[in-house]
């Protein structure tokens, strides 16, 4: 099974690049495996963020997202990495991804990462 | 089809001007089309402002609104436009508008636009 | 029909004068008239102050919303209204009024205002 | 404006016709106009039906119901009209409709149809 | 002070008389008098019915309903008052309403009625 | 202390006796003691019925409920016997209690008792 | 560990054992362990009954749960065994117990016991 | 890629045989593919089912279910399907299966599938 | 009848007084009465407060409170009065309570009290 | 009965250490027992921290807060005492934990405890 790869994330130009507002996608579908245990991983991911010149185009969002259907990662480390990749391709202003993990032996866990770009001179 | 125009919008005098107070309308009944699968999408605004000399009535915001209802748009140009629009008609002191759209493809998505005037020193 | 009248409020001695407290009341049945279409407007009122010397009186402030049952107003008028004569009765250091209307129109409205006193050295 | 036809309806093969059992379809999106004042009508539309020969195709039942979108009709008139397009299409078994618009004019109103075909003894 | 009159109440013809189906309007802005204290009641009234040969038109139910804002009645009469208007008018075939009050002395009280016509062998 | 006497209840003559409606009252602020421990019980009552000849007056409901204040009686107990006392004193066609106490020790405890008079030909 | 023990009961007198009415306990803090794994389980007890000529005590029944909470027993074991600990003791007219456990491996489980007894002519 | 198989499927001794009683597992993590789009589905399992001889082990359902992460399958089928299997392992008294997909397009679909085995005369 | 007395509370030593923590405690069950009417009062109290070197023994501060069931007092003062009690018994390093009451008269009040000690430099 | 042991807390290295981000783990299943009256108390554990090179293996802390079923502890001391131990083990550059208890005697009690460790400059 190949790896996830942020190739497959698809960017059109911002079309407000002059002004900093947030735009936030919430994916309750997100599924990926657990590593050590080989068990389906459940979970609502909620990104956010403040486009500097490019905006992810949601459809192809969801393709790279579902690269991590049959691939092996735990929660802290997929969240870092999707902040990493979407990072890389879009160079946003700032970013913020929520995972809320559904409940496994009655723990839930959820994971909360945040690039800061510079969104404070942004629009200047 | 004409391209929405902010003509439609009308506005009455501010009864208090010399007081920062925050009016809020909520549109859970807002639609227009994806201009790349020419499917409907639907939304709720929310639009909150300051006003300094002018306030928007209702009944007209409700038909500026509506023109939305068979044009062609993506998320981001539709709420950045609408704010655009409030703005350049109202020349508030401050505005903000959040459009949540309905899932697709198991994504939501949201935008959160902001116009920030000169509220600090409005009513001095 | 006569005009809605402050002098239907009635106050109290702040019984702990020298400390700064909250008092809230929630009014989910006012109710006024749109004097455009002549047709009844519902809302809920959240009346919020930090009282200085004076205390509304809870039957007093009842019987004073009651006047606008019949009477035509505005959104953004009645509220900042109400916010006058509750001012101009209390002498509050700080009072906030939320004034949340039913939807009309498929538009929902509230108009929030503020009335800043000093509390800050208040207590001191 | 053409009129909302049935024609666009696509059926499958019921895959366990030998059965009895119940398909639940909700459309939180549908919308028409009122033929009164040519404002828009938002509502849910709630399907269920047990279906005989024939299940309908959803992407097939959107576009039929994407018709709607700016034709006048009644909230009366139009929930029983989707039920005779669709009981004429998939002749089931048995079939409901629930109708559920926002309100106006201070007033929600919903529609409830049904079809009563021959579940009691469709299995035998 | 006039006597709420049904002669406000409108009808249409049931556009599809042949079939039993139910219309429910809920109408969360129903205010009357307590002809005991002179004070305002507030409630919801949830209105129910299989029309037979009529339909309430809309606009003329909220006008009808709107004359009892300042009159007064005590619960179990307006509520059976409004069946009695509303079956007298439109002879339906099934009929129901549900009235719930906002809490007076820290007791909410509802009143349920209904008319029972002849439903089994309507659409025969 | 004396005990609760049903002599505080009151009744007016039942506007609509020809009709079998229901009448519900809702009480969130009953609270009795537990004559084991002297401690204070909280409970909501809800009780429901089918008049006859006689209403029972809102305001002396509440009285008659607040002699259990300070009165001590287990759950099964006080709440059996309110309802004897309403049917003693409205002979109704049909009563239901529902008392709903507050978790103690970790358990929540509810008691729902029934009167069934002859609603059936009630109305005849 | 020694094996829960139905002697823990306890009882008292039905007061109004000529009428048939329902006491529901909701115990939301019932816990056991799994005899598979020896982990804990975690659970909501919902018992209802009919008594006959005994009510449960409350405290006693507390203490009779507490039992199970190192006792290891399946979930379909530990519901079907409190009821008949239950209806050995008590010899209700009825009573039914709902168990709902919480999530284990993305599954959360209830079960459902019934005890019918002579409810129907309990009370003649 | 192989089909599910119900041989994944494990049962142990109904410890209560002689008595009917529900057992319910929610499965909130379902997911399957689309066999038209390649687009996976997600869903909410319900199913309920009165025991016979054999009830199911709950860790071998899980892995049966996963069977469908990478299989296409219909909603009507795979629901069904699921049905079929474990009446076919498990000869319950009854079994009903309830299965809520997200929405796809704006349309959400459940769909409900029950058999009846004997449960009248099962506890005879 | 005597007046409610701060000798009711009775503290321990904290366990951990050189960390600020928070502790919060919920009471839904306070009742008062109003010393116009002569009517009982209901709300629910949130106390929170960062001990210094007192903790409050939960037990004695449910006595604490049951002291006002059968006592006349405002809103206001009570409110107040509790905070003096708690703060002359604890000298803590921060508290806050807020009292919610129920709706009379259709007017909901909450009182919101604060006493600022020395949290900045306590662990210090 | 041993102490529980912080000894039965795993870690592992934080794969993205050069980043502060939030981990939060939600225990609604914490149980332990009351030293004053040896009754069980239960509660939700939320545990939230920012990791400097150390994470907390789930299973492993889930084994680490079954130690506390069968051990006495006071909330506030159960609370502080597992916040010292996964400071000791982890090392957090920041970490929280709210424990909120189920109610006893009317009373619901919830602890708030925090270790403000070095996350300003964290990542620098």
């Amino acid at each position: 099974m190949t790896e996830p790869s942020r190739d497959l994330l698809e960017t059109f130009d911002n079309p407000y690049s002059d002004r900093d507002y947030v735009v936030e996608t919430v994916c309750p579908e997100f599924t990926s495996m657990c590593p050590k245990t080989g068990q389906p991983d459940f979970g609502t991911l909620t990104i956010s963020y403040v486009a500097d010149q490019k905006c992810y185009e949601l459809k192809a969002l969801k393709f790279y997202l579902q690269q991590y259907r049959n691939h092996g990662a735990f929660y802290e480390d997929v969240t870092n990495r999707i902040l990493d990749d979407l990072v890389a391709t879009l160079a946003p202003r700032w970013m913020s991804i929520v995972a809320e993990y559904t409940p496994r032996g009655g723990l839930s866990t959820s994971v909360t990462v945040e690039f800061e770009g510079s969104t404070d001179d942004a629009a200047d």
